[in-house]
């Protein structure tokens, strides 16, 4: 937790907020710090700052906060990610929000299981918890957009065209002709497929759409390597 | 699997192989073939290819292989890692391993846990089930070295400065003031600290050999994000 990050119903006062539960737990066992010492705290979809704290017990804890500095850029980025399972889910989840990605799409595909579709980490408040930590560890405070599309062909006939207008479409594809470009200045809009990849198919309908093929070379990157590899090639 | 990993010892003759155990079990159930379907298949340190299954039941399976490409190039880079928590490591190795890493040194620091380095998941055995899943997920066959160095100092002072020779050497540092080189054509050593950072003593004891600190930008990421992200700018 690089960032203590704060909600409207933190604030006691104008700038002081109470902690409880989970953040008072890490910083008490993670920070050890005491009565005066700062922490770095942000409010969710605000500005950065610091803490003061003033009081500090076993069950609540107390700063004085000051928020002057903006949250760090978003990535222009547009995420489509067919569903993973449920375990790599929880954990993609937590890097891209780290590294700045502000609009993930989780899509259906032909090789997604079924039961991915009922697993418990797509509920609102299981999906905002990873986005938490991943705000946390890197000091952001602009929850990203977390959209369920379990229907791949209405998503890419209706949806896609208008989401991808203005940015470079990219599908992640090991069998791709062209290598990922590097450093990219414009918004782009990543598809990544399932274990296995998206099936032909899909691969016709997302190109057929606009988007071109790249490849990260040819490993075949496991996706918690691959998401956070494509992004840092892009960008 | 996007590669069936040979050994030596599952050769029954010349070109023959008999599989059983984990390979059987996940061929059987994820690619789910037929006598006389083609498989991906690679010997352990040597060349890939394919194998034709010219046997199979619940128990084993029988392929005629013939192995004629050389595995993918290696990255010219050495990781040195302090030592993350079991779990994680686990994921990195697969991870590095598919990225095509090579060396990794496992390093203490002084923000690493103590009981991470009494872990089960450093035995060599097991280290070597997170290779072998990395090199089945990238289709290489060269197993990366994996060395633990237990003590910061004696590394850092008594094998560090001929280890890094004709590299470049980095420091992944959150507080740098130059951002990490991108495409670097040229090898790496590459240091990464614990969660937390390593502490100025160690940072500057890098310096002191010779390394370079580096920053991924303002954010802080999570070391499973921070290591495919930096491999993937620097490569």
């Amino acid at each position: 937790m690089n960032l203590i990050l704060l909600f409207n119903d933190d604030f006691i006062d104008e700038n002081k907020v109470r902690l409880e539960g989970r953040r008072l737990k890490h910083i008490l066992e993670v920070h050890r710090v005491a009565t005066g010492d700062e922490l770095r705290v942000g409010l969710a979809g605000g500005p950065i700052g610091k803490g003061c704290i003033t009081f500090l017990n076993n069950t609540s804890l107390e700063m004085d906060v000051s928020l002057i500095h903006p949250p760090p850029f978003p990535l222009p980025l547009t995420l489509i990610l067919a569903l993973p399972r449920p375990k790599v889910l929880r954990r993609i989840l937590l890097s891209v929000t780290a590294m700045g990605v502000k609009r993930i799409f989780l899509l259906n595909s032909y090789r997604v299981e079924k039961s991915f579709w009922q697993s418990p980490v797509l509920q609102p408040e299981n999906l905002q918890k990873q986005l938490v930590l991943g705000l946390e560890q890197a000091r952001d405070t602009v929850l990203p957009e977390v959209l369920l599309k379990p229907f791949f062909k209405p998503f890419a006939e209706d949806e896609l065209p208008a989401l991808i207008k203005d940015t470079l479409p990219l599908i992640a594809h090991p069998a791709a002709q062209k290598h990922c470009p590097r450093d990219v200045l414009q918004p782009v809009t990543l598809a990544i497929g399932p274990e296995g990849g998206f099936i032909p198919y899909e691969v016709d309908k997302l190109m057929s759409c606009g988007f071109h093929a790249v490849h990260l070379g040819e490993r075949i990157l496991n996706i918690e390597a691959a998401v956070p590899a494509l992004i840092a090639r892009l960008f």
